[in-house]
């Protein structure tokens, strides 16, 4: 399958080789290819950049926004919260109509430093934003509670642990889940919350995720929701 | 020790008769005796009146909110969050003088049905607020993110489960855990995440908890955290 992955951080680059590797051939997008490819400092979190990364793979195309929405049949949001809104209008409408849209990301906001807030949350949510600006969009909330480590190898934590998924269309969603058991989920540990609304409830995970990433100095941890018998 | 319950509901109900069970001495508080032992009509969640669960219970005395603020020596806020507040204040200041307050309660707002959102929430919480609001209070959030059935008693899940708890004063959380051992939670299993202002973090678990409660039809469940090999 085509998949436009659009982002170029950490998440994009743990996902886009995995997708390779299963076979799928990848895209991935950015605002202003030049740039990102001629950029050689560090990101703000101390990353190599991203053609340090870059230039050492093979079978992954980068190309702007709007290329990469084209060239997917399936999209994943990997921007940074912040950025997602623009990114995706610049992808001109043509190229999302109708196409899902997985939206990995959570509208952190690092304004006032570690841990980081919500720029918005509660009664409102970066996935629903995003469904609501694009409604021809298929947006499936997933992935968003954990490190991209665990995205594509849950079994890096040798015991159960959950994903949630959210989203209004089903059969987008029966997409999304065939996708993640490619990454090895096991479907009984995807709980689907139901429609896209339900993205204020895991983007609202992150304020704790934040703070036992901080306690335990490890991103390799997850919920699991453990339950008694009735 | 002589323990004041703040509240008369479901988390108040349960908790009360575990601690005379222990060997505390319990008294419950509520604005307004006379009016709470007769009235007869249900509550808002179809639960019968306090006075039918009271009548049939030896050991336990019920006072206004300052009497019970004065009888204990450790406090629990089993109000619910929107009335918590009003409550403490209440309380007359003097009688929470440099006490301990488990604070259970969460700012769900109701207001537009199920599932409820936050009153307040992202850079700020309920816990929080008490404790800016009485400075000499030891707030220590804590129990607040499951049902009330499993905290007093945690093997009503076979596996292990988490407990989330912070507050500024260490040696009031210390407190805390001892009390929380006297239920039978695991040490291992209670995670201290810091100061008061993680609150606000834990109180985020609710938008996903009532959310998994509708799903499941069951408040039997809990948060595991998870981690990998490292």
């Amino acid at each position: 399958m085509n998949i436009g992955i659009l982002g170029t951080g950490m998440v994009a680059q743990t996902i886009a080789p995995k997708l390779v590797e299963l076979g799928h051939v990848v895209m991935i997008g950015t605002r202003n290819v030049e740039a990102t490819l001629s950029n050689t400092s560090p990101n703000q979190y101390g990353m190599p950049p991203f053609s340090e990364w870059y230039k050492n793979l093979k079978g992954i195309d980068i190309g702007t926004f709007p290329d990469t929405a084209a060239f997917g049949e399936v999209l994943m949001n990997c921007t940074s919260g912040g950025a997602s809104l623009d990114a995706l209008k610049s992808c001109s409408e043509k190229n999302l109509k109708k196409k899902i849209l997985i939206d990995l990301a959570n509208p952190l906001d690092f304004s006032k430093g570690f841990p980081p807030s919500l720029s918005v949350c509660n009664t409102d949510s970066l996935g629903e934003q995003i469904q609501r600006t694009f409604p021809e969009l298929k947006v499936v909330k997933a992935l968003n509670t954990l490190n991209a480590s665990l995205m594509i190898n849950p079994s890096l934590i040798p015991a159960d642990h959950n994903l949630f998924i959210c989203g209004n269309d089903e059969s987008a969603k029966v997409s999304v889940v065939n996708l993640l058991k490619e990454f090895r989920w096991k479907e009984k540990n995807i709980i689907d919350l139901g429609d896209i609304t339900n993205a204020r409830a895991t983007e609202m995970l992150l304020p704790i995720w934040v703070r036992l990433y901080g306690k335990y100095k490890t991103p390799l941890f997850n919920f699991t929701m453990t339950f008694g018998k009735s």
